[in-house]
């Protein structure tokens, strides 16, 4: 029998017990060597049903323990299919749309369901009003005076001292701060691209990122995507002679909310590696996981130097201060020039108030609650699509981050629904913005990192009847 | 008698009655009229003679009442000739002296007449503490939020205001905000230049701006500059169909300290308008005049929308808060949609305190005392090499800014004095740094925002000793 097959069937067997009831949250699952002796199946098939229902958010592992039935309800919408976008470079940017939907950031009268970050809400506002304080204090000068280049210590110490728990290893001699994460991934492709060069990127992806690349004259090659688990491998490595560098999100990712499994990590790092494509590792929402574990990353595996790890504070904390960072692996020096002649050095004070924030435990306790809020909200709003969108409406399961990925029937033109919708002070963000290629047309994301009300509610329901009515 | 000779000689008649005393500080000089009659000439050449000897330092124009012999002293350091660059564009980047007086910035333990800022010791730094914490009030969200994309609006709206006093008539709509200058004539470059094309520039420059230039692919040519006037209009008419775009600091650029005068900032408009080519300007000593009144800018004459103005707030009062803003004229959607890529937005909280600075009166105190440092500094400056300095020592006559241009006798090499200096815990910036051609060895530039003390004067003599042990 065909090895997918296999899998998958058996897979859908469990998946079945776990939507009939017959298996309960929190039940424990058989062991993987337990399912391969009952189906005479090898361990790397047995591992992957299970890679196959934790995609599914279905089934939680517990390091040491196993495999328990989830305690998320029972999800009531389906997966989108893996996406299929062209393998030639596309570059039909969605210029209009995007302005569109960019110039509606701020806008206090709208129901922002397009944004990319948590709300003001869910952030530390008066705790990093306090952090502003101190650091104006703390630092030399009150850091009026430029800083050096590499950028602050402490908070280069503080996100080396952190990069343990993803099995970073950094040390801050690593790290380059930058203002901001995009300011992080523009230095690398323009350290590592010349104009013409193809680099590959998940299908959907980023708008900015999409810009950004063709802003420097850079081909992007978009790669078929899993919703649950990322690229397809096998995609990547027919197109590898063809790309220069490579672009990810590995870790819940804007808009579908892929988690690529270890394995496949390991695996796109070695493929990279061995063809000497370097990887620009985006992990901005690397800590906002909603499983019990602070997922690995690409450059855990990175022995060559061959990753440049990027992240910001701007998911989790504060978007307005801009502070980012970059641990480019053995490409350094070049960022490090680049840093100088774009920016001299990145802004003090914000720094400072970032690195003492990450310091004092106080970082945790709010990711705790953040994370908290944003799987309670991926929940609700699940539930509410499964009840007041048009029927086959599919979404995407996220195991972290702040977006919902949305897939309508063929037929529902989401960038028709953006304009109804806004009629009604709902600003969304259709899917053909995530791609230069005339795709997901009958897609968009929704931020689930909005407060929950009434309101908010009233808001998504009324944007499914509006759906209904495209 | 040709005409250059004639004015030339006017000139250096009225200046050796300076000189010898038969013209005394704060004597009234004939007007330009008068001087029409006296000597048979045109209001042109009559005018002429008045720029000259103000280029000289001898002589300040004050409005509506004419021409004065100059308070400063009588500066006994001659002035260096005109540079004349090659011009053919070279690519010499002296990448390794650069990294090598970079890595000296922040450290506690040189006289860093190497750095290319006032030091914090003249900053107002108390006040800009009190203006931060302010800010975090102010701010909704305390600034934690993305502001918008084109920046905060006070501080747009502040440099617009300003804008009034150099005949800019900028409205808060034209400007854009960045992360301090650098990042503001990145963005330009980027948006007005593709790999290959040429850029013209001052010869001397800030390798900083070199360094953006190539890095982006761009080749530079640059032009003959005089030391008091900015660069040769006839060597930039000869080169205008090589170039596609014109970057200037017309106002006290670094290191010379040259001052565009307005006829000449008129004529170098009208040219690159008629050309179609665009100049960037860089204002960001611009408010650091000596004289009596801030000096126009190119863009006070921009009528077309071709002149990109760009400025920041680091060489003022903040290089650590990362605030520079940019008026791009008609290229406004270009460089907007190159931050929004590039940097998402800028950081809120920097923005607010400074604007917040220069509304309240405390930035006019401010920069009339730091100007009145600065041009003291620069005579004692020049006393000081008159004195200690080899003999045939020449300086730059700055009108305003941070920097003295010196030029020594050909054979002493300034890196190699470089070399010494260090030794004693003396850095200064070897001119070789501030082109890509092999020219201005024997030149450096001294940063004159140090707070004079005895400490100071020690080691500008201590270094004049060196430069005759070469």
């Amino acid at each position: 029998m065909n090895k997918d097959f296999l899998y998958n069937e058996i897979a859908g067997g469990i998946a079945g017990q776990i939507k009939n009831g017959i298996l309960k949250a929190g039940d424990r699952l058989p062991s993987v060597r337990t399912l391969c002796q009952q189906h005479g199946i090898s361990m790397n098939t047995a591992k992957r049903v299970f890679l196959e229902l934790e995609s599914q958010s279905l089934v939680d592992s517990k390091p040491q323990s196993g495999y328990f039935v989830s305690r998320l309800p029972y999800l009531k919408t389906p997966l989108p299919n893996v996406s299929r976008p062209s393998t030639v470079a596309h570059e039909n940017e969605p210029e209009e749309l995007i302005s569109k939907i960019y110039a509606n950031m701020g806008r206090d009268d709208l129901t922002l369901f397009s944004i990319g970050v948590p709300s003001g809400d869910l952030l530390p506002i008066a705790k990093l009003k306090k952090e502003i304080v101190l650091a104006t204090r703390a630092l030399k000068g009150g850091g009026v005076e430029y800083e050096s280049l590499q950028g602050n210590l402490k908070l280069r110490r503080m996100i080396a001292f952190r990069s343990l728990a993803w099995g970073g290893n950094l040390q801050e001699n690593d790290l380059i701060t930058t203002s901001g994460g995009m300011n992080a991934l523009a230095f690398c492709l323009m350290a590592l691209g010349k104009p013409g060069d193809t680099v590959a990127m998940e299908s959907p992806c980023f708008p900015g990122t999409l810009q950004l690349a063709r802003s420097l004259g850079l081909k992007v090659l978009e790669l078929p995507t899993h919703p649950s688990t990322g690229i397809e491998i096998d995609a990547l490595k027919k197109v590898i002679d063809k790309i220069n560098i490579c672009l990810l999100v590995p870790n819940f990712n804007t808009p579908m909310g892929s988690f690529m499994p270890d394995e496949n990590k390991k695996e796109v790092v070695a493929l990279l590696s061995k063809h000497n494509i370097p990887l620009i590792e985006d992990d901005i929402y690397g800590d906002l996981y909603f499983g019990a574990q602070r997922p690995k990353c690409c450059k855990s595996y990175d022995t060559e130097g061959n990753i440049l790890y990027c992240s910001s504070a701007s998911k989790t904390i504060a978007p307005g201060y801009r502070v980012g960072w970059v641990a480019p692996g053995k490409y350094k020096e070049q960022v490090l020039k680049l840093k100088l002649v774009h920016s001299i050095s990145s802004a003090s004070v914000n720094q400072e108030a970032v690195a003492n924030f990450l310091k004092t435990g106080r970082y945790e306790n709010h990711l705790r609650q953040l994370r908290r809020t944003l799987q309670e909200n991926y929940q609700r709003y699940v539930q509410t699509i499964a009840e007041h969108f048009p029927e086959g409406t599919k979404t995407s399961q996220p195991q972290g981050g702040v977006a919902l990925w949305v897939e309508f029937d063929k037929r529902i033109d989401t960038a028709k629904l953006y304009e109804m919708a806004i009629k009604h002070q709902i600003s969304i963000a259709p899917g053909r913005m995530f791609t230069l290629q005339n795709q997901f047309e009958n897609c968009m994301r929704l931020c689930i990192g909005l407060p929950w009300s009434d309101k908010l509610a009233f808001k998504l329901k009324q944007l499914g009847t509006l759906a209904k009515m495209v």
